[in-house]
């Protein structure tokens, strides 16, 4: 049963090594890998979120080929992962495109590697998912500027926070985040 | 703390689309992302395994570029990841090394998106990760020909069984299942 919860990847505004403001390039691998989780977790959407006309552009024609081009009739489970993928200019156009669909603003949260003090936990997001519809904002480059960690609700706890070594993928967190938030692993034997 | 598990990346024996018998490529993406979720859960290694002398080149270069070479110095970090990184060519090797290592033969699991009877449940395999050492493998292409299954002591449940799509890329799928054997995700608020 699809839920009522998104993820959103975003490519502007993060930093780079130095800590500079910058847009990021679009991976098409990073949408493909994201697609799928997108589709295995039943989400409602994956936003990819870019200011770039041109990158924007890129991601329509991704999502075309495999949509309604000859990747999606060699591969319709492909097909059917990017049906889920949308292209949003910024976090705003997000939060209102949700808002209009569900009649109901979401819960917006990010994701990072740092520990911070009043981070969300795992628990929490859990039961905030049961009650509304979420979003869920996955960083690329060096991570989140300031600037959009304080438009959302809160930041969920880092993976793996007591781990000297935090430098996972961004493929690797969003299917870390999704399968601790919606995954089946509670049957025990 | 570094545990005594293992992953192991099978590059044959493995299937096509159709069925037949392959050695699929080597993807380098998935040494770097495998090579980081490693060093994540602080595994004792991550082998990758085919048989092609000219593929265990390729990856034995792409290792020292992140090990000696220019890569490590410009990244420290993936340097660490990648010094987890072993070659082998084929199951019966890693399984001898790992033995060697620990004077005790590793229990090996693969791992599938196929529901078959008898699979062994997350909690099962979380259990046997405290008794002994252990072995998950991964496969590539269209998954393990049954001769490599056989040679196994069981096949791990597949993630979120019970969707009609489980497609994900083995990149999410090592990064969930290493998550579900060994992470933090336990304490609750």
């Amino acid at each position: 049963m699809e839920t009522t919860s998104y993820i959103a990847l975003v490519h502007y505004p993060v930093k780079n090594k130095t800590g500079d403001t910058i847009v990021s390039a679009v991976t098409n691998l990073d949408l493909h890998d994201m697609a799928r989780l997108a589709c295995t977790y039943q989400l409602a959407g994956f936003y990819v979120i870019t200011p770039l006309e041109e990158q924007q552009e890129f991601v329509r024609e991704l999502v075309a080929h495999w949509r309604e081009g000859s990747g999606g009739v060699l591969n319709p489970w492909r097909k059917m992962a990017f049906e889920l993928i949308r292209i949003a200019p910024d976090l705003e156009t997000v939060r209102r495109q949700i808002a209009t669909r569900h009649q109901a603003a979401p819960a917006v949260y990010a994701t990072t590697a740092a520990a911070m003090p009043g981070q969300i936990s795992w628990k929490t997001a859990r039961q905030k998912i049961k009650e509304k519809n979420t979003l869920f904002l996955f960083g690329t480059a060096y991570g989140f500027c300031p600037e959009l960690l304080e438009k959302t609700d809160g930041i969920l706890r880092p993976i793996m926070a007591d781990n000297e070594y935090n430098h996972l993928s961004v493929r690797s967190a969003v299917s870390i985040t999704l399968d601790r938030l919606l995954g089946d692993d509670n049957k025990g034997d």
